[in-house]
């Protein structure tokens, strides 16, 4: 049946190093009988699916993060009826279709966040063609997405323009995170020297935000990427997309295909993420200093050595 | 000098037909000694553009219609200083680069409004992707530019379905203009029973008008043209975006090269704009019914046949 072709293609993870709910990394602790791709002591993670119908077009051409019967990694109602868990568990069982290798030089807990983070800005950059080196890409907003977006950008040979709503940031984008320049997103005079320049612009941001800056700073032909989802409708202007052929798009993470491809070539350039490892009962500290944007960029919660099994199992 | 080389090209055209500002066409009485393209007696028409810098990339790849030089048929100021007069003159001179040939089936006067309504449709459509047989393409608005939008489409062997805010059009789009079906926007029912059927929208509404919708009216990566020019920012809900990698994208006429193109098409396929000819002195008249969009569904003025020469010339 449908169900047993899926099993018998489960692999058991342990993830003994560390997760993040939908950003996990673990260690392949055992291999159903008709696992191919990975083996016991393997360094794998598991992103934002898994699971899909497997048949549609968007799963044949890769794209499962797209098909309509899409499982999430948490939250989500799996072939079994059983409710997915994410990362806040101290092992995990997966189809091996959705599980990715992480490479040997990447430190498992900082490559962890590129399986949501990572793949939500490279697979728009690679859909869209702007990974082409000595493209201008700008990215708003300077937080998990965006923060890797620099990395990923720079890694494909762009010039790198963090904008954002302050100057506060600049020190960090330029000299930390190695962006070419910096823009005041609030202030007409950057903005206006700037317009024109940027061949896409990777927007991360889930506040509402004015669009119209943002379309002046593109190239004609320029592609605005969203992937900060935004819940209230953001304002858009019309006529800057008319007369210079625009785009606003949106994205959201990427199949599983890429998803290798992405932590691949965060291998080859050595990119992670910027964490902060933290242990299973500072969980809600965590969440409390997330509200106020104060972590650079993630934690990890190292679950493997914090984690104290629940009495009730 | 830049100047003379361009006038050793122009050509001499007499609109003894009709024409409609930007959308011009008319029979060649004359042409300078380095015009190769046209002669004497042919029919030819003028679009939207004039001139433009004719080195810049838009310009070398025949987006002339992009090109930050960009010279405009009408209230531009041409390269001797003089304001260009679009259609309401009795003779043109025009460079050659920018004159459309008009084949001898199409009737010219029905023909003249497909220089601007025509190419904006058409090329959005081929630029995108959206001109593939099979496709189902959503028309928003049946204007000028919406009712030659539906028989390109159609042309192309695309399936067509004209959007609308109330039932007044049916008949109308689809016995009169052969649209295959018809969808009232502010119907939930209809909206949701075409739900992700379509791979994309040209809007073109130039009123304040929701795009939820549209974007719901669209395949995953389905695509929705502007081409309406809604002065006012329009409320542009994120989300959907994201989760069905949608896009919103401007578009503005279109390059001499893929103009000919529309108009051989349009020859091809006896693609005209319906229109009413009218004479020169009913033209306030016709401004009046413009404001009610009472014309079915571009005037075009008998110039050669009703235009009283002005005492002053």
């Amino acid at each position: 049946s449908e169900l047993n072709s899926f099993f018998a293609l489960t692999l058991i993870l342990n993830p003994n190093v560390k997760f993040f709910r939908h950003e996990i990394v673990g260690v392949v602790t055992e291999v159903g009988a008709n696992v191919t791709k990975f083996k016991t002591g393997d360094n794998v993670g598991v992103g934002c699916l898994v699971g899909s119908c497997g048949s549609c077009d968007n799963c044949t051409e890769g794209m499962e993060n797209y098909c309509p019967k899409l499982i999430q990694t948490y939250g989500f109602k799996y072939y079994d009826g059983t409710i997915t868990c994410g990362g806040y568990s101290d092992h995990m069982v997966c189809d091996e279709g959705f599980v990715i290798r992480i490479p040997d030089n990447l430190p498992m807990d900082a490559a962890a966040p590129l399986l949501c983070a990572g793949i939500t800005v490279y697979s728009p950059m690679k859909y869209h063609g702007l990974d082409k080196p000595g493209m201008h890409i700008g990215v708003v907003g300077l937080g998990g997405l965006g923060h890797v977006g620099v990395k990923f950008a720079k890694a494909m040979g762009c010039k790198v323009t963090v904008i954002s709503t302050s100057e506060g940031k600049r020190d960090e984008a330029i000299n930390r995170l190695g962006a070419d320049t910096f823009l005041v997103s609030r202030d007409p005079k950057q903005v206006k020297d700037a317009m024109g320049t940027m061949d896409g612009i990777i927007d991360t941001v889930s506040a509402t935000h004015p669009l119209l800056p943002l379309l002046g700073l593109l190239k004609q032909k320029g592609i605005l990427v969203m992937v900060g989802a935004p819940v209230k409708p953001l304002e858009l202007p019309v006529l800057p997309l008319i007369f210079e052929r625009k785009m606003v798009v949106g994205s959201l993470i990427g199949g599983i295909k890429e998803t290798q491809e992405m932590m691949d070539m965060a291998a080859k350039h050595n990119i992670t993420a910027d964490i902060e490892l933290i242990s299973a009962d500072y969980v809600n500290t965590a969440m409390e200093r997330l509200e106020k944007a104060d972590v650079r960029y993630r934690f990890v919660i190292d679950v493997a050595n914090t984690l104290k099994p629940s009495p009730n199992l």
